[in-house]
């Protein structure tokens, strides 16, 4: 079993807001998080596959081809888009890290080509990261 | 002389778009930059001081003030916000790292407690920067 | 389950020595790190919190609550001080990478207001590591 | 239980290329990886033990030791050497960058002087990631 | 005056090997980057262009465009390639560090859309750089 | 003329401290980084040569000539070290930053081998840089 990651960059704005709260409780909630024009990041995006290593290609899974389906799947959708306003597969989920992490799982976890999903992990800022593992 | 760099991080969003310009033009000139609802980033500001050291104190300027004049003028008003709708330096600039470099500049040139400002760099990206020395 | 990490840097002095050995033990087992006036680093501590997502705000752990947990806790005793001299929960212990991760871990463990203390990470510098999950 | 890193860089050249296959199945499979003449990359090694503290030394294993080790069993061989042609415990493999972190293993796993290896990561590119953790 | 930046990286083998010089003085003089096999990195490139920023744009040099020129002229022939044997601008020339950005220096001056070249940085590993300003 | 640099990393302790100001002047001017028992850094050195590239070699400077000068000069007396009691070099000199960058350039100005030196920077930490130039 080997894991292998592949790093994508993705520049996004988003609100902290959850429209079943009011506004006074959303501002005790996220503080400046939820400023209402929104604020933005330089998300990190890995994302980690587990599997044994093909004998023929020395490969997990091919990274390009990882490459292309993170771009056509997330980077494409959220690079440069509002994520609470522009992105398919973030429809009705608040944005935080821990969200975006398991909404990127969902939509990459049954399109790896070779080995399985093992981790998806963002980092918002260069202090504050979340992981998931699918657990 | 010498030169002290004080680094300070902050998030926000923007949008690239001239109000001068049809729509067809904005989208031609600034692609995904000019999405509607505005994307983001985490803007990686350092801001330069020149000057002779202070036999006393063996500082340029103190970094620790340089921080709290960096935090009060710049990352107060820019962290957590959207340049182009709620930041009062920002008003009627388009918000590209070139002029956020400038416009940071016009906010600090005159508070600098010794020493004099020398260079504002802006890294949009880990791939994209901008400096301006007020040249 | 979602792991979240909050990373936080202090500046510390320390000496490695073990005052049950000799001095020439000391000079043998610790070698350059055994200094008596003591050399330092800029720690980068990492702190990983793992939980459920709540439903309603998003966050396993709010990230601006486990900043300021660790703040008060760790940085504001660390940084910029003497971890030998004068930390109070570092007293009687010797600061290896490895005793610093698990003297913060215990600082921590009941003090993480939602989730629980999943992993702490220390690096001394950018070559060396510790990390230490309550194991 | 805690886990100890050790971090390395070594630059090396390589190709990906399986003598078993046709020029043509090659570059389907490599595309620009195969470049007869191969490419190159600052290979970055982390290198993961773990293991129970030490009481008398704080050390799960002396990392100056842990050093010494990677550098004479890999970094020597490696550094500044092309992986196909040069390095004696990469022969007869395809230097993905999967397999190099297995084959670090192999070299590795029998000479930790305290604790046991635990993960051996290569970060070819800022990109690109391969772990084996010996499972 | 502004100065804006556009990072790339590629990854290429080389070989530091004078022709003029005996296989003595060539392993004298170039030690371990001499291994005739080569060795490689991932080089970090850095392109500044200077000038006025466009009032109409905000852009000193739009850098998707800047971008496109970099990766048409240096990142294509050099990424995935044998500096010394592969690529049509390093033909003759020493592949160092000094002479790489010189070479890219002598690429892009007169590619530049608008602005003019300022310097071109080139990042060998982590600890060693070159920088040529066309002086 | 092109500008080479090496960067090399040293890991010591520090106060600042004017023995020639009162204590309560000391703690005003200084707060925490005037701790009795110091704190301490992983300082980023980074010395820049200029010069014309030699044809024959392609080298400004032999960088590993660099490295070890200063290594020999520099990392050798400071890493691992308390500067304001073990270092020669810094005797008599408050030890900040900017102090330090001068420091350097008087130890390294008259060793350079080829080339002249250019610039000295230190970065104290991810956050703070100070940079000399002979100017």
């Amino acid at each position: 079993m080997v894991y292998v990651t592949r790093r994508e960059v993705f520049s996004a704005a988003h609100r902290l807001f959850n429209p079943d709260l009011s506004d006074a409780e959303n501002d005790a909630l996220y503080d400046k998080c939820n400023n209402p024009n929104g604020h933005g990041h330089n998300y990190v995006l890995e994302v980690v596959v587990a599997g044994e290593i093909d004998p023929v290609t020395g490969y997990v899974v091919d990274l390009k081809k990882l490459k292309d389906i993170i771009r056509e799947h997330i980077i494409r959708k959220a690079d440069h888009k509002h994520l609470n306003l522009d992105v398919d597969f973030m429809k009705g989920i608040i944005p935080t890290a821990e969200n975006i992490a398991v909404a990127v799982w969902n939509q990459l976890v049954d399109k790896i080509p070779s080995g399985r999903l093992f981790s998806v992990r963002i980092k918002e800022t260069e202090n504050n990261y979340a992981e998931y593992r699918g657990e």
